[in-house]
């Protein structure tokens, strides 16, 4: 494992720990009113288009960590339009 | 400039979109006490080792981005200390 792996291994590591706590918090209240779901997209897609950079770059860390992301992110605009309709 | 660069570029235009929105929410309301300021400091932890990755493999959009990312997330908590104590 090279030195540049690990700082990019724990800068996704961090980065997608930041997220987990909103996804949290959505499913705790079964609520997500508060979140802008034009900026979710927007996140959403800014992450993927990270992902389609990791590809082209072979470069692992960005590729897994964006993708991590994009999960969390779309996993909270998905529920915050399902509890939205309760 | 090259596809890759132009998607990470694309990327980093997207995902720091993403954060402004807050910034100018607490700066509006002048209150940032929703935010959680230990989740603020992992972000902004996590965007510096990416900034740090970056420069390893002199990868621009990476660097860029994620330090102007970092910029927004400081000043987020910083306005958000600063509300506190008014």
């Amino acid at each position: 494992m090279t030195t540049e792996n690990t700082i990019g291994i724990v800068a996704g590591v961090l980065t997608g720990m930041a997220a987990l706590p909103q996804l949290v918090k959505v499913i705790r209240e079964r609520d997500g009113r508060q979140l802008s779901p034009a900026m979710l997209l927007v996140l959403v897609s800014g992450l993927s288009c990270w992902v389609a950079y990791g590809v082209l770059r072979e470069d692992w860390p960005v590729i897994i960590t964006n993708a991590f992301s994009a999960f969390i992110n779309t996993s909270i605009l998905i529920l915050r339009q399902v509890y939205l309709k309760k």
